[in-house]
């Protein structure tokens, strides 16, 4: 698809279903080279949203990188789970697969500072795609690899739109102190929020495409997006799921498949109503040395070819 | 232009630049009643606003009804005026006229509280165009005028816009406690705030049309214009200022001048970033039983033209 | 007991057991001039508080001054009132009298406002031992108030003891929005607070001096003060009650009843657990333009005299 | 003095001249075994109070056990240092000593959790005298040391006193994301606040007691003390200066050098006046599963003699 070095990331998430075709996408697109997958709590516990990778990893065949799990409760905050949203497993919807990787024996906090120390400056681009836990860790720990890391490209927060509350997404509201930490750490930020997100929706035209692809992955994704439809439609009223967290990869593989802005962009962390809301300034434009942008307008196509492509790259896997 | 009961209102404002074109509006469209002005500290300070509103009063020939003053402060917070936006008098451009009216002995609170139960239940439109420490103080001193108001309709607040802060609007931000009294008090509330008032802005074309009446209280408005044009221009970078005031009057006018949507709307009150903000809860249908609303869609030309109109019916006044 | 000219105070209270001790100890001890009683919700609804104020008022004689109903629920926040002191009527013990009092038309603020705008500067003092809204709502209202009144000697707070929450206590608690208004005021404030009231046990001591009375206003206190200790004893440990409103009043009859120390007290109006709480810089001496004193250690047994003398004075009355 | 087993301690600072005294006692009592001394940012940067760790290590001739860096600012907020009281390099007064102890490569909290995991479960106590960063970032990072940890005994916080706030101590102020974790892990806590530690004054007594020990490191303690003396009587008025941090070590010596009570200790976040007060409800008896308890009343003489004691145990020292 391209000739270009592919983009080194580490996908921090808690699958989750749009986390698991975020885990899909990055794996499938050879534009991106995948260093690692670590976890955090979120959706669920994270004993199981680990165990949710590992069987992501397996069903996708993803060999010979870790896999980590990182922090079990939020930084400050206690402990909140979508079970609405993802089910008791925080996967469910397909028949349980049995992983057969084995976790890796680091924290991810660790992993991520091992991976950002030891390649060059500039070259890894951290994609969290869950609560910001670990990853806040981790720049707290070792304040260095702020200015290492290429960017951070997150699926969370939302400028005109909240799920969690009136104005705040899930993955910021969970732990508003680990976003407060990321979003003012001094790297690039790229806020993939509900506002673009709530545009990636798995229409009839794009699961069939993902059902013609015909393989056991392929199949996997279209169990999770039947149970992720339902959920959705009977909590927040959606006639197709939006797919939040592939849109993240998505980026990194080709910005152009959304627009995106550049303002100003910092975490409430006292509002009553607003806790966890990521406050954008629009009054002017951003000033010259603003490090954080917000996506706006997704490519709807071009987003959903990416995921099938994908899925086709991947093929037939025997897990 | 109808042959309706005209509706009764009270304007409680802080001329300011738009609030005296709500006051022309007000005054010189027929289907509107305007019972009473009531000032309250907010642009500027009290006595500046309140001899502002006596100004457009003799300007505009505004006679038989009482100009009452109210509160010299917020609620809770200290004292912010717009200095930036209304200059140092409230009201600078124009040449300072010496008004021809009287003031009111009364407290706008007990002004307001008087004509709200001395008239039939159901009668009365409040509009505040400014912050709202009247209308909350006298929610608060006599309850019963809450269900006996036919609603607020209110300039203020922005569910997805601020200019006082990222997120919050100056009226509200200037006496949020104020606000929330106001919001909660459990009337139908009608806030028309930044998202619509940023559409009424007032272009070449409205200006000419405006240049075009030709009156004393025509030429008073250039001269508002001017100044507020170039205030703008200079503080928030508007090519042309929005003239937020007068569109809560028109919506009382004539409520097709523009869009409106139910939606639970509450106040911030602790938030570090999102104090005073207007938090609009759009995730699902707004229940039954929800009180307030938000204004939307500007019919632009209709509105302007409901200005013109008032401006050609006041005609020339000795002032 | 004395030849000064006796203090001229309004009594805003919330009866409650010991608000109706203070209005006894107010109405008895010839160096108080009570010039009205105005009511607020409080320990139980505007309507119970102030049918009590009319009974005590019945009880005691007290003839010749307006009673006068003030706000019915706090300025912001929600109505809290404390049955589990108070029980039901607010007045739980004595068999209920039919008052013979009829209550001013004129409401609470408004009569504070007249009262303090009629008398010589610096000749009233208010006492307020409810929540704080009536006497916030006449400051906003007529800020002139401020500087005509002698000062505000008030039952309510604690620098080091709350009994609301661990650090905040029932009067500010309810209505910090109003408590931060009249501290912040400029005028003298001074905090009698539960530091200061958790000494003014009703010891079996006092309880018998005030039996040996023997007249029917005494016999009412004794009816009151068993509900009291009894509620106290359930609800808060204590051996025996802490009757807290007399002490502000005999504060202003005897400041040498208490002592009391100059710090800069400000009220909490964010914190998740100290909402209400009356903060207190004791870090460094007082500047000298300090406005507000704490009360710090009670003369225990000249307090009890002031009442048990009070209502020797008061006599028999025919209610 | 004893013939029990040594109480095995990390212990947790930012030297600091009252940590440079904690050091030395827990270095020169019997009855502690100290692992690890780990620096966290506080009284000044961690460079600077890591370096005077090493510096306090080589004076006091500790050897043979690991000094470990830690974290370099607080979990969510920025920097705040007390140059005033410790001066610009956090241990102002004693002339320069070049340290001759070697920086263990670990990060503190790595070093925290290997200690804890390889150690007995119950017998490691964590003596934080600083800002709790590292302490918070280690139970986060590895849950299970909280159960394993015998106890936390802090210094920091102060139910009725504050330093840096009226109602806040400078250790909780400048983290208290990090205090609100500890106080809330689940582990039994000491609070060892300043209501105790503004007992634990350096009297002239005190001084000359410690002047008579007549060895390189008392005369290192005289040297801190005359800096320390000054800086607390110029900033905060004292005429002796209280020497905090050895007292959370004297606790863990002999516990009956103070008194302690259990009560329920939570950390307020979100206050405008009160943010990081350590909140301390004193209602009722604290519930049978409070694991929070505050000092009290110290024995100024018994603390003072195991300070000296320490410094003659300690004897002369090549450094």
């Amino acid at each position: 698809m391209t000739t270009e070095v592919p983009r080194k990331i580490i996908l921090d998430c808690d699958p989750g279903h749009d986390d698991a075709v975020a885990m899909l996408l990055a794996h499938g697109n050879p534009n991106i080279e995948l260093l690692a997958v670590t976890t955090v709590v979120g959706n669920q516990t994270l004993e199981k949203v680990t165990n949710n990778a590992l069987i992501v990893g397996t069903i996708a065949g993803i060999t010979g990188i870790p896999f980590a799990a990182g922090c079990d409760r939020p930084l400050v905050r206690d402990i909140q789970t979508a079970g609405d949203i993802h089910g008791d497993t925080g996967m469910d919807g397909p028949q349980q697969t049995q992983p057969n990787i084995e976790l890796d024996p680091r924290h991810a906090v660790d992993l991520i500072i091992e991976l950002v120390m030891s390649h060059e400056p500039g070259t890894i681009t951290l994609v969290p795609t869950a609560g910001l836990t670990n990853i806040a860790m981790a720049a707290r720990k070792e304040p260095r690899i702020v200015e290492r890391v290429k960017e951070v490209v997150l699926m969370g927060g939302g400028y005109h739109v909240g799920n969690w509350s009136p104005v705040a997404e899930f993955n910021i509201k969970i732990d508003p102190e680990a976003a407060h930490i990321v979003f003012n750490a001094g790297w690039n930020v790229v806020m993939v929020g509900l506002d673009l997100t709530h545009q990636a929706l798995a229409t009839d035209e794009v699961v069939a495409a993902i059902d013609a692809v015909g393989t056991k992955p392929a199949k996997f994704v279209m169990e999770l997006m039947d149970f992720f439809a339902k959920a959705y439609k009977d909590n927040q009223g959606f006639d197709f799921p939006p797919v939040h967290d592939p849109c993240a990869v998505a980026y990194v593989i080709d910005p152009s498949v959304m627009t995106t802005v550049k303002v100003p962009v910092d975490i409430e962390l006292t509002g009553t109503l607003t806790l966890g809301m990521t406050v954008a300034d629009f009054r002017a434009p951003a000033p010259a040395d603003c490090k954080t942008s917000v996506a706006v307008t997704l490519d709807h196509a071009k987003f959903w070819d990416l995921v099938t492509d994908a899925l086709v790259r991947i093929g037939e896997v025997d897990a």
